[in-house]
């Protein structure tokens, strides 16, 4: 998939990349980071206590949804050729086994330094916010970085 | 482990958690979130490429970095019982494949409704600063729902 | 996380970890160990045969959940700077697709040359023992090693 | 790949099974476990820490190798029909990163009930051993169970 040069985009552009988060996916995100939080994997905490009552059972690890932000960044806005370089979350609703969540990033501004600054959200199958945030990356100049 | 309620955080309470980041670390990463930025997986434009060479070769996604804060704030304060709120992410520094990375917390502020804010950051093996951000989480009020 | 010294260790002591086992959880044990029994991964045979029947349908390996109380051992009691020694597992019930287990140790001796001596056991969301066994540990003599 | 039923199995009987034991498995294993203990992930700690530096950097958990055993007993003897009773764990060595680890198993009793008992030992590429213990097994009586 080739990305984009900074030239290439423009304010307004989106890019969007839907998944179903499993509980495999749960498991195989603590395994990288050590997050086993009782909240991610202990069903029986998850359905006894309040917290769990609250959020309706198990759910999924907020840096997990989070984290396709990297995926539009590094394969959609700019794709091939981007550097990250900032990312921020406000966690709106909990993501449970199941939900399919949409990813989703609009260009709003072109800075200085070959950035660019988007608004990228996460969406539940019911079209609710479950995270918000914004994320700048700097886009390569040149075409040969891009294929 | 037993999480820490409100009560029992205090503003410079710190976290610490270490980890070497490998080659199939990305991959899992890429396999949950589907960022199979060239940057991260293709050795040859990680080697040929005008961005691969400035970073040296094949890097880490910053938010697998990132997401060991989610395993502070999991884990670690509040730990169980918590609620994720908000993270950001600066990414300062390429994180490569052996970099060991520790991830640390400092509570810097009891806020409101049971929030605590806490400075984050990842620190490489030379204790340079590949991501500094802040987080906010909701600590559990009762004693129930952390251990 | 500090781990504790064998000075900051007294009988008595106790940790605990809960985690819901699944069925990705037995299949990645399998990738690791070749421990593809049928009884754990074939559906079929695990419904059909007269073993499937009795334990009523796929089971997790033992020592995927005996293997907890190496999470035990290297992140509660001693946890940093722990070496494990021994460890015996008495396998007393099955583990299905689901079941949150509970692992829990309990120091019931310190003995010479800083080990200690601790009870194992792992009980399911019903709180029927599973496995039971003991653990003995090197604990570090040093705070540098546990922190 | 069929298994013993009781009566096929005899005193002196041998089953082995090699594997290199990579970083991507210890991992794997943390993954499963939750057992991130630095010796095993944290590169910084494993060589700079007295104890790394005793065990000369990043060693496999040893309940890892332990679970070759498992393999053992679900896949050799008896293989398919069997049911785990029991397992002593004694780790001798630490394993590194890209041992080769042979797993070998030697009945030694043909007990009631259906049950065997069998020495276990898992070996490194130099031929020293790195773990030694005992297995119980249930084998199973009728062929059926087996095929």
């Amino acid at each position: 998939m080739r990305g984009r040069t900074y030239d290439e985009i423009s304010i307004g552009d989106t890019g969007s990349f839907s998944k179903t988060i499993t509980e495999s996916d749960i498991h195989s995100f603590s395994a990288i980071t050590a997050d086993f939080n009782a909240i991610h994997v202990d069903e029986v905490y998850a359905t006894t206590s309040s917290l769990g009552k609250k959020m309706g059972g198990r759910i999924a690890q907020g840096m997990l949804s989070a984290s396709l932000f990297s995926t539009l960044v590094g394969m959609y806005i700019p794709g091939k050729g981007a550097l990250y370089v900032s990312q921020t979350c406000n966690f709106k609703r909990p993501v449970k086994i199941g939900d399919t969540i949409t990813a989703e990033c609009r260009v709003i501004e072109k800075m200085e330094k070959f950035r660019i600054r988007m608004i990228t959200t996460c969406k539940n199958q019911r079209d609710e916010i479950v995270i918000e945030g914004e994320a700048i990356a700097i886009a390569a100049r040149q075409t040969e970085d891009v294929v």
